[in-house]
């Protein structure tokens, strides 16, 4: 068994960091390591966290982590920056927030940057949880910015996904509609001692049932916070463990996991056969010429990319 | 000839519409009328748009439109809506704001929902474009928010981008920061008469010119606008056109549009691949008895994507 695995089975803090950075960074041996992880995994609970930039995120994760380790649970937290996909830097002020959490062993913050494509960052910060997972957290806690696909696609594959919106201006609620309506299995508004907290909930409530309530399993909460103050969050956490009942109640919990795996692939292959196609196709001298006799016109790219296709696909 | 692109190609309007139709609902013959169309695109500029929810893009893309149309030019507007993938419908506010543009037959205004994957998005919109251009529009404008990796790509393939701020809360500039901020040949703060537009723009600035601004040949410039109100959108054009000349001039417009060119051909080769994925692997049996093993964790997922990997590829 790889050193660093084992390192991780055997709750050694140091080599859960040294994995992930290997996972993130693609060295060689992240395969060999997540192979040997992989039946390890399968205990935590996942908690998808996702709002527009700005809506206190980070802030409110950090409380929901400490009310877990207060009720006993051990928390891992994967904060996804959104970060340029070109400068590659972290935002400082996420480093610094976790110091304050960084004391605690039952706690293990990591912060992954949005360099490259997300596509890779949806692989990564999976395997980033499962690796937590296998060191024993009770409880993940995945963080992103919730607006565009990709960052979806992260956040859909927790067990409970939580939009957190945030009163002013109005606009809010359009960076709600933005696509993360419909995954959120409860809802909060973070700071709720703003003006406009009243509207912006009764108008999430109103989108929320729009469709009629009857016949629904699950209605999602709504909860008020003031993350910054610590208020609210001991409510944020009766809600997410009433929605980890009822998904285990259901049996809805067991199709939530298959369907991750089933996305995890899914978005593995995906990123595999996008990788063939750089390398393979995309970086030959043949694929330039291509491209220049396309911008004169010459020929057109939908028989090329026909062309390719079938060169490539068995 | 398809009859619809004949129609296109000779400016009537109705063609234009459904040719569009049949691109985004993947008729049969959206192929064939995309073949015929690409000899006859290249000419218009291109400009994108984008910036958080509730920026007020939609706005000063129509107030961006008149002032072209005031200059003489014609203009397409794609607008790609912030709807649900899930739900799908466009925002109905969208759909209202082009019934004042629809008289002036020198203009044409599509949106596009975001229902679907992303990178199906990104082809349909740039074919969108590419009917448009064939039409004979002067200047088309593709409208998205900008958060996020898929959309940033959408945008990124534009001659000229404007990233739109609003300020208000402090929170926008980190809006910015996630991902769009190099992407910005121009900035605009718009609903500039709110308060915190001047701190706004100095934060822009000292990001724009972080790195120094020695060697950069192009600076971009940040307007401010009130889009409602019609302030200050003469000289947005203004700087769009002169970003056009300096990509004229120091042949950068070539460089842009094989870049473009590059950019679809590998988003139609990776959407190609991903469909096949999803039809030829994905919805069989055996990946259905394979995820239940995946779950119970008798095997591991890293080794089953190499094997499928290497039955589909050659």
């Amino acid at each position: 068994m790889n050193n660093l695995v084992e390192g991780v089975l055997k709750r050694n803090r140091v080599a859960l960091s040294k994995t992930i950075t290997a996972v993130e960074n693609e060295y060689e041996e992240a395969a060999e390591i997540m192979t040997e992880i992989y039946p390890h995994t399968g205990n935590a609970y996942v908690i998808g966290i996702t709002g527009s930039p700005g809506a206190g995120k980070s802030t409110l994760t950090d409380k929901l982590a400490k009310e877990y380790r207060r009720r006993g649970k051990t928390v891992g937290i994967v904060a996804i920056d959104p970060t340029s996909p070109y400068s590659g830097g972290a935002i400082l002020g996420d480093r610094i927030r976790m110091m304050d959490l960084i004391s605690d062993p039952g706690i293990f913050v990591r912060s992954m940057a949005t360099r490259g494509s997300l596509g890779g960052l949806s692989q990564k910060s999976g395997d980033a949880v499962k690796l937590m997972d296998a060191y024993g957290m009770d409880v993940i806690i995945v963080e992103t910015v919730g607006v565009g696909q990709s960052e979806v696609d992260i956040i859909k594959t927790a067990d409970t996904t939580m939009v957190v919106a945030v009163p002013g201006g109005g606009d809010d609620i359009q960076a709600i509609k933005a696509g993360i309506l419909e995954i959120g299995d409860l809802f909060t508004i973070n700071k709720a001692d703003r003006e406009g907290a009243e509207k912006l909930n009764i108008e999430l409530e109103m989108m929320l049932h729009l469709g009629g309530t009857e016949g629904k399993a699950w209605l999602p909460p709504i909860n008020r916070t003031v993350a910054s103050k610590n208020e609210g969050v001991v409510a944020v956490v009766d809600s997410i463990e009433e929605h980890k009942k009822y998904l285990i109640e259901s049996n809805q919990l067991e199709k939530v996991r298959a369907n991750r795996i089933k996305s995890e692939v899914i978005a593995m292959l995906s990123d595999k056969v996008n990788r063939y196609i750089d390398e393979k196709i995309v970086a030959t001298d043949d694929f330039a010429k291509t491209i220049a006799k396309l911008k004169t016109r010459e020929i057109e790219p939908y028989s090329v990319v026909d062309k390719i296709i079938n060169n490539v696909l068995k």
